[in-house]
C-alpha cells in the first residue's frame, strides 16, 4: 500500500495540507516565530495513536454488541529534555462511561488493537515505550 | 518533558481533541462505519513529520538570511498490506522555489533538521526508513 502528503508553506512558521479532503494547520507559537494558527506537529503523533487505537476499540466492540455511553483516550507522554526533543513514553488511559459494562470484554478489545490492529501503535512501540490502563466510571 | 492529549468519541468512529486550543477530528470513511468528518488519524504521523521538519527548515534558512519564494514538503509513504498496517517507509521531497537558492546551505537546513532537531524524524527512524531528496524549482 502507498499513501502520500503535501503540505505547503504558508509564511511564518505555518504549514497547511488537506488530508482526506480536511484541511490541517499547523504552526508555532509567537516566541518561536509563528502565528499559533494551528497546533504544533509533533502533538499529532499523540493524536495519530489515539484516534487510531480508539477506532480499533470502538469497532470491536461494536461486533462484541458493547455499546459504551461514553469513551475518552488519554495521553500522557514523556520526551526528552535535549535535541531532538522526541517522545520516550506515551501512556494510554482507555476511559470507559457505562453501567455493567463486560471489563475482559473491554481489556480484550484493547488487547487486539494494541497487538493485532492499530499500525500507529505497533509503530510508535518501536521508537518508544507505550504502556495503557483502562478505567471504567459507572 | 511532559505533554498530553485528551480525546473523546463523538460517536459513529469519530473522536475530537483540542491541541494547543485548535480543534481536531479524525473520522473513518463511510465503508467503515465512519461519517468523514475528519481525516484518518495515522496520515497525521505524515502530517507530523512534515511539520516539525519542515519548520526547523524554513528556521534554519532564516538565520542563514535564505528567503526562500516557495517552500513544501512532500512525502510518498509505503506501507504493510497486512494488520497492523503501519508505515515501512517515508520519502520526503523539500521543494524549494525561488532564483539563485544556495543548493549546499539548503541540504544543509535539511540535514540539521533530520540528524539534530526533529524529533518527530528521530522518532520514526526507530521505526521505519526515512529517506529525502531536495528539489529546486527556479
Amino acid at each position: 500500500m502507498k499513501d502520500s502528503i503535501h503540505v505547503g508553506w504558508e509564511g511564518g512558521m505555518s504549514f497547511s495540507t488537506s488530508i482526506h479532503g480536511h484541511k490541517l494547520v499547523v504552526d508555532a507559537k509567537e516566541e518561536f516565530g509563528g502565528n499559533d494558527k494551528g497546533p504544533r506537529p509533533k502533538a499529532l503523533m499523540m493524536l495519530a495513536l489515539a484516534g487510531c487505537t480508539g477506532m480499533d476499540v470502538i469497532s470491536i466492540l461494536k461486533k462484541m454488541r458493547i455499546d459504551p455511553e461514553g469513551f475518552n483516550v488519554h495521553i500522557d507522554s514523556e520526551l526528552t529534555d535535549e535535541h531532538p526533543k522526541q517522545y520516550t513514553k506515551m501512556h494510554l488511559i482507555y476511559e470507559f462511561k457505562g453501567k455493567n459494562l463486560d471489563t475482559e470484554k473491554l481489556k480484550k478489545a484493547i488487547e487486539l488493537s494494541q497487538d493485532k490492529y492499530c499500525g500507529v501503535s505497533a509503530s510508535l512501540k518501536k521508537a518508544m515505550e507505550i504502556t495503557y490502563e483502562i478505567k471504567i466510571i459507572e
